[in-house]
């Protein structure tokens, strides 16, 4: 049989428990021109928060009661399609499920002596791509400038500080709590990693930055966004993929109304703020895998994992991804 | 003698007119290479509300008991310069004054028979050069896209929606009152100008806008952005250059924080908002002025000015421009 997770209830605040169940289904069966995906591991990723709503976003809402979407690696079974065949391991979009059937030209085929097949869903993947397209299409680095992003022991965060080291600038990151801080600083090379925990965050982070901040790649909104804007240069720009501080927001926070703070900063500074989605530079796609990919084989960029193992503890590590519990890019190992 | 108004206290709010204070002082005597000047008409704008305030910003504060700064068109009275003779007019940033001496090289000698001197103010000047720099180089106007400007009636907003036409988009306009409305509408021949002032804004805006929003000229901030951001496409721009709405508070307006909204806004429509100020875009001014002489020329630009006499009369003539209370550009003419 196969197992899956199925959205059971639109979430309102926090994610609980109750809006989600673990079903049970028959294994389908490939038609013509498909595979049958034996799924290996599951990458959970702050985006899925905003796929529960209901309402208008740049992609459209999981429905009720269907499989929650994700990107995953897995195993072919069985194959209907002449590209693929069994034991091939591939890059799926199959969601929260052990198994399914799926296009072969819905998948991409993974050569796992290139990398570890898991660096597909991270810092060769969605993730890594998000860092690498933001930060140089949108901060547009340049040697000497600092670079801010938080969530930096994270699958994107991760990667926005090494890419810009390697484009010569400085790195801050931001994260919680000492463990994370000391990888960020001593594994990834960031010149200073900031506990925003701390209660005096707001004042290191200014230490942090002596000559400013030239690039803050946004990923977090909230408290962090209020520490930064002050810190911000003329002509900064602010890349914005994310804002995982606010996605389980019920309701706007109370007041005063911030808003007038950060208008001012974006007329008074000339800043640049902008949204984008990773898919916005499908275009560049080829050109960040072979960048990242050398940059990972030379050891220039690391990563770390944080892995959580069976299905029936997605749910509980989704809910702690967005409380920042996870330790590295998050994924759920399946069929052990 | 030479009266001149200064800034006597940075107001808090509102300015008051106690917070300027008229002042007599002897002509002065043009040195070496300087001008002596009557100032025949002086240029008021909102960023002058800046100037008022201590604290960084792009440009330095005015300090206390110093002459207002402002731009201004002039006579040259006098001349110890070989490039100006008495007779010539100029534009000249002389400040809030009857009478200034200025170097010749900070002065630009204007042709009368080429356009009304005081268009050096408005169309042809600083604020026509605001609408056409932010317009083009951040907005980047496509045919039939929608181009949304508050201060509609304004020197930088009548620009705005006329350059917007030009460029083969739908202006649509926003101004306070009936009369304004009109006057973009059938004198400027903006698509639609919608009231701010109607109880149903809103409402008015969203079927004045039935395609969407492709770019707003933000200029107001406050209850104008809150109406536009549910109505900015995907991928829309916001060139900001000014927040006349918010220059008089003296504290944050009260909750909830409107800011995730924004932020979600720009993240999920992947938005470009982008302060700028006129002199960043320096290098294209010359294009700018041959462009827009030319539609000038052409009748395809028009403009309103708001004429007040009298410098004894500037200060109130300034807190009714932060109000809205002026129609067109706001100029106050000197030494009748």
């Amino acid at each position: 049989m196969n197992r899956r997770i199925v959205l059971a209830a639109r979430p309102h605040g926090e994610p609980r428990e109750s809006d989600f169940r673990l079903e049970e289904a028959e294994i389908p069966a490939p038609g013509d021109g498909e595979v049958l995906l034996r799924i290996l591991y599951l990458s959970l990723d702050p985006y899925m928060r905003g796929r529960m709503n209901a309402g208008p976003s740049y992609a459209a809402p999981v429905e009720l009661n269907a499989v929650m979407e994700g990107a995953t690696v897995s195993e072919v079974l069985a194959s209907k399609a002449p590209s693929l065949a069994p034991g091939d391991v591939v890059l799926s979009y199959t969601g929260w499920q052990e198994y399914a059937a799926a296009p072969a030209h819905m998948v991409r085929k993974l050569d796992p002596s290139a990398a570890p097949v898991t660096t597909a869903l991270g810092v060769l993947g969605m993730p890594g791509m998000t860092a690498y397209t933001g930060l140089l299409n949108i901060g547009r680095p340049k040697p000497g400038e600092t670079v801010v992003v938080a969530a930096a022991a994270g699958a994107v965060g991760s990667a926005v500080g090494q890419i810009a080291r390697i484009k010569g600038c400085r790195a801050v990151g931001i994260a919680g709590g000492p463990e994370k801080c000391g990888y960020v600083r001593n594994e990834l090379e960031f010149e200073v990693c900031i506990d925003h925990r701390s209660p005096t965050f707001a004042r290191e982070l200014k230490a942090a930055c002596p000559c400013g901040i030239d690039i803050y790649f946004e990923n977090v909104g909230g408290a962090v966004l209020r520490a930064v804007v002050p810190l911000l240069n003329n002509f900064a720009r602010v890349p914005l993929c994310g804002l995982v501080a606010q996605y389980n927001l019920s309701a706007l926070p109370p007041g005063p109304d911030w808003t007038p703070v950060l208008m001012t900063a974006a007329l008074t500074k000339r800043l640049t703020i902008r949204g984008f989605i990773v898919s916005d530079f499908e275009a560049q796609r080829g050109e960040f895998y072979r960048e990242a990919s050398a940059w990972f084989r030379e050891g220039r960029i690391k990563y770390r994992e944080d892995v959580v193992d069976g299905l029936e503890n997605a749910v509980a590590a989704f809910q702690g991804l967005l409380l920042g519990r996870n330790f590295g890019k998050l994924l759920v190992r399946l069929g052990r």
